[in-house]
């Protein structure tokens, strides 16, 4: 198939085992070609073995150029990955037919391989780790404000520059946690406090993915297994990790996306906390954060194995607290094994 | 003006002082509506002032509904910030016309105002002194390597976690600082090296841009005034510092772009550096950290008072040094005047 890859960065590292922020991968039946900018030579010509790295000012021109060279009639392009600007301007100048994929690589990286799997083992291992040595340096540091301390988690998981981070973590405590995507604000913590933490690492590229809550308090520990002093804290903690432990448990392959959404979501709807459980039950993920499969209730994704996907159910409730617990599973033998 | 703005962050920002990575900005006439999910939606309603915040799963199908209610006849968008694929959703649903004017929201901010220059300057103050810090800090890390010092560089930059970043530091070591977007490597910082670092913070959104390139001795600075060993390094970073200041001294508002940009590489060209020089001579800077004008041997663009942008000019010899040396300057009383 011949296929283009448009400026992504994940799409160009899966096909090449590079990437850079200004670069189009061109497959052409058995040829593939990596055209970037000057800024990339010297680290592409030396990464790339399965594709031939082209230097140009003018990325979308040269793409043009060997289109009409090679007289190629169709393609396949991902039209999430094109701006309207920059494919008004391709098609105008060639006579190729092109064929609209969309999610194109995310789609090809669904299913995982065993060296994919692996890698992913790494990532989450890491960043289990991670949690472990933030949970010990957290004992020392009540009274640090949610911004200092995000900073120094960032620190450790990323190993003082070492390691990459799958995303900007978030750590929030007690009300702020509502906030599924919180931002650090100058709140203290403190002895008693609810703490969210929800962060990832990569290995190789690949990231690991995992949510934690807790109650802070001497020798604290980011272990599922918490107790709480407001009953209802507990009685919302309990019912997520329920979710969250029946979700793992009963995924199986065959089921569709939306199916295991609907495990999760039933016994958070069950304890009437239905309204609060206001994202997806998981998410994909791979070289990307956010992957195929979405475990959403309106995803008919059949599940396989080899795919890779967070289990993360939540109950926030604003002004009060946020509650999140997150795994990342692999199907294997048609069931989730934690990773 | 009816237009719209699609997920683009600092264009986001511009409009509402408040950014979200999955957001439309809508603006039609006098009201003016922004779409977002649940995730953001606390954030969102408190801190947008001048649009309705609207909370959905299905932000293209909310645009489309209020399009349609309004009967929105024509419309400006962002060829350059939409994919084909929600595009073609978009206007296969509704009877507005679209008019494409690629890189709106910079077009728009290329002139900044007295506000925004005084939250650059400010951004500038504070990356200046980062470089300051760092430099004495550097004194006494000797055998570090790249990824030890970039790591305790961001530290520094990021005041630990009170402060963002403009984009990911450089700090590269001799034959590394070849490289304009070296990757950091394990290469250990000795005296007698030549050393590059380009960095930039934020104030309140907006970005400075900063390089300095030096060479580590003891009590070493990131000033301009640089001795090196070798006369060849000598040659080329004088040559360099003085393709920078003319620069800088010869800009006036009414020039084009590209006039700037031969300045810096005349001088160069003299002086038989020309095929090293493999950029730009300068971008411009504001919420992103690369804006218009660009100051490139191809713009047209002509030079107005309160543009703001980098004069950066460099020379980098494979496997041997890189050198380049930027400030950013804002045009005010038709000169250039450094931040």
């Amino acid at each position: 198939m011949n296929y283009i890859v448009f400026k992504n960065e994940s799409a160009l590292y899966y096909e090449c085992n590079y990437s850079c922020d200004n670069a189009i991968f061109l497959k052409l039946g058995k040829e593939a070609f990596f055209i970037t900018d000057g800024r990339y030579e010297i680290e592409a010509k030396r990464a790339i073995k399965r594709a031939q790295v082209l230097i140009t000012n003018a990325l979308l021109d040269k793409l043009i150029e060997i289109l009409k060279k090679n007289r190629v009639k169709n393609i396949a392009i991902d039209p999430v990955e094109w701006d309207i600007y920059s494919f008004d301007r391709l098609k105008s100048q060639v006579p190729t037919k092109f064929k609209f994929i969309p999610n194109m690589s995310h789609k090809k990286r669904v299913i995982k391989s065993a060296k994919e799997i692996k890698y992913l083992k790494k990532a989450v291992k890491l960043g289990k780790d991670s949690f472990k040595k933030i949970a010990f340096a957290l004992n020392n540091l009540e009274g640090s404000n949610e911004i200092e301390l995000n900073f120094i988690i960032e620190s450790y998981l990323r190993d003082y520059g070492l390691r990459d981070l799958s995303f900007e973590p978030i750590f929030a405590i007690n009300e702020n946690a509502a906030k599924p995507h919180a931002i650090a604000s100058k709140k203290s913590l403190k002895k008693g406090d609810l703490i969210l933490l929800d962060a990832g690492v990569k290995y190789k590229r690949y990231c690991s993915d995992r949510t934690r809550t807790a109650y802070y308090d001497k020798d604290f520990t980011f272990n599922t297994k918490q107790k709480f002093k407001s009953n209802k804290i507990q009685k919302a903690y309990d019912c997520v990790l329920k979710a969250h432990d029946m979700a793992i448990k009963k995924a199986r392959a065959g089921m569709r996306a939306k199916d295991i959404d609907k495990i999760a979501r039933d016994v958070i709807e069950k304890k009437g906390f239905g309204k609060y459980f206001v994202h997806s039950t998981g998410h994909g993920v791979g070289i990307d954060i956010h992957e195929m499969p979405y475990i959403s209730y309106k995803s008919d994704t059949v599940i396989e194995d080899g795919m890779v996907f967070t289990i993360e159910p939540g109950i926030y409730i604003e002004g009060e607290f946020g509650i999140r617990i997150e795994d990342m599973v692999v199907i294997s033998n048609s069931k989730a094994e934690v990773l």
